[in-house]
């Protein structure tokens, strides 16, 4: 299953999706990795309210947990990343999304470190999400969720860790969205993490993102076959228009560098210009490619609440807008990380979490990467975000080792 | 008619919309302003090979010509802007699009100018486009008219030039698709144009333009509304994906610190989130208007066939690949203005230009403007714009009379 080819041909690729859109909607019922179901008497209380339960979390692990539980790092995925951080995804049949960094001999080392990755509430992939079907009416939530927010992202992965036998986590690593969650557990349950990595993300979504967002939901609204929500009874999807916002959001992920040093102006597959409407650019075909290809793996509701949590993240809100009052006192330990070419999260936004962690008196690496490849760069080979990563966690480990050694 | 205001109730806003739609229609048809039908035996031939005729050109122009006909300035519009320049729109009932710019003792003066704008050619607004009725069928061309590019666009200004009996320009100035065409004139005619001001522009459109142009149209056709493009016959329209691709487009027109500073977080009446997928935050419902208010003035297919005209845009192309060839030998003065924050068209595109002129030994005078308004600010309050552009357009008489004295 998991080496369905994605074809060339538009007729195969049809057949090709239909199968790997089953294969979808079946991970996100029944997934393949870990489950923690909780009780339905132990609710998950949401930020809008409402009382979810009970909720299912899909994680996978990596490593070994050690007899004192400290070495324990929780990677919290972007967007539409999943849990499967280190091992190859049963809808896609791909490798992990970051392979680089999580695995033996890694930054992020799976022979010293046990590692946990769960997919965000609201996601598809096994986590309780729009996909899910509701208790009480038997069929999909979709659109009658209740909305989700980092925080209760955040709080479904703190009921795991503790469902995991964990108290404290030696760190917790992230980059975009998964930044968002990142900042969110060290403001939350600042006693439960030692030291945390947030990467190419911020401590709020600007205007400009919430604007790239809201075109990919209206796209995705705009579609007849969104049907309000209710497609999955109807047996269809908002495929064009699901595709059409992952197109839009794709080229936010890049730096116009590297759109321009990748794709150029090269023709595809031809010597000039056709005078028509086809995908005579690379660029353009790279980018319909892109939208196809999500369209199979990704539910369109999913989209609609995963970019709404990031939307509605402002962890300053929560404290009286003062960014720094969320860190007060914290014994936690930060490493941010941005990329000068990363527009969607600029750098300025990471700098602004570390003049509050300043203002908290915490203590905070930052490192602004050289990189044209925007904000792609934290999923890619990037060798001095590595070096970054790895010393921090070396350096946070003495500190762990200094106050066991003081007990 | 051109007062009927647009209404903030949606219902409203529907009724209001279908009759603008309607103008819109008829103002593409049978254009209020003036038009110069090009005789059936007077075809334009096109970039792609095809022949196009009979074509109209729908034009305004202001001030008045001069006997030596030495003041005239053409103003090239922007993608989806028209020959209303400097006077009401009958569509919209607004005023000029660019009535700081040209006007009495504004910088293009027309006490002193005669101005002339005209819709470009792929347009709907009067000139021949996807709108315009195809004498051999008697229906709208739709998307059977043959791809515009922008030396199209320019050859069909220069008929209309040649027409009103001008041998020689004294200027002509454009912005955005405006520029690419301010250039393609200098290429194409150096002998015609006395001096040229491009601003907020480029010689080439690069992978990130195409990529966002791409983006719109797939959200067009992927309407079914669109209907392969035979909306017209069916009296409908792809409003939504047309209202998709300009919320998409119109994130590119503004800068990040512009849209944080004007909309930043804040909501839209209401006092905290809907949990919901409303138009929470007023950058949202901004977007939602700029999509709905385009929809009532501009025709999906022209929008296709006029970002198509930008993409294809290569100037260096046609000149084995140096552009410096484009100018050599070149009489014409040329102004360039970029502003600090146009990402669509950032401040590197002008300078490869100057670079290109400075091989060709033409005159060029080359202003990056600090402004925090993005690629729009070409169209707004820029004090230091309107300086420079009334400088050199001094400066560039100066030198006309000097040509005149010597002779």
């Amino acid at each position: 299953m998991a080496n369905i080819p994605i074809s060339d041909s538009e007729a195969q690729q049809d057949t090709g999706s239909e199968q790997l859109e089953k294969i979808a909607l079946n991970e996100a019922r029944s997934p393949s990795s870990n489950v923690w179901v909780f009780d339905e008497n132990d609710p998950l209380v949401l930020e809008c309210g409402a009382s979810l339960a009970p909720i299912k979390v899909a994680y996978e692990t990596y490593g070994t947990l050690n007899s004192d539980k400290s070495n324990a790092i929780l990677i919290c995925h972007a967007l539409t990343g999943d849990q499967y951080v280190a091992s190859e995804n049963p809808v896609t049949g791909k490798p992990g999304w970051w392979t680089t960094m999580v695995g033996s001999g890694k930054p992020v080392d799976t022979d010293r470190f046990f590692v946990i990755c769960s997919n965000v509430l609201g996601g598809c992939l096994g986590t309780t999400g729009p996909v899910s079907i509701n208790p009480e009416t038997g069929t999909a939530f979709a659109t009658s969720l209740p909305v989700i927010t980092i925080r209760d992202m955040v709080a479904a992965q703190a009921k795991l860790i503790t469902a995991l036998g964990i108290d404290k986590l030696f760190s917790i690593v992230g980059g975009s969205m998964g930044g968002m969650q990142v900042l969110q557990w060290a403001a939350s349950y600042p006693d439960r993490v030692h030291s945390v990595v947030m990467i190419a993300s911020g401590a709020r979504h600007t205007s400009q993102n919430i604007a790239f967002h809201e075109v990919g939901r209206q796209a995705v609204m705009a579609d007849p076959q969104w049907h309000g929500g209710n497609y999955l009874e109807q047996n269809v999807a908002p495929r064009k228009g699901l595709a059409v916002a992952r197109m839009a959001a794709h080229i936010t992920y890049m730096s116009g560098e590297s759109l321009q040093s990748k794709f150029g102006r090269n023709l595809q597959d031809r010597d000039k210009v056709t005078f028509g409407f086809e995908a005579d650019f690379q660029i353009e075909s790279y980018l319909r490619h892109q939208g196809m290809t999500f369209v199979e793996r990704f539910d369109a509701n999913s989209y609609l609440y995963v970019t709404r949590a990031m939307d509605y993240f402002d962890l300053a809100e929560d404290y009286n807008g003062k960014l720094a009052n969320a860190f007060m006192g914290t014994k936690t330990r930060f490493c941010l990380i941005s990329f000068t070419t990363d527009w969607l999260f600029p750098t300025d936004e990471s700098r602004s979490i570390v003049h509050a962690l300043n203002a908290a008196r915490a203590s905070v690496s930052f490192v602004e990467i050289a990189s044209d490849r925007g904000h792609d760069a934290f999923l890619l080979e990037e060798p001095d975000m590595f070096a970054t990563i790895r010393g921090f966690l070396k350096s946070a480990e003495r500190t762990l080792v200094r106050t066991d050694t003081s007990k």
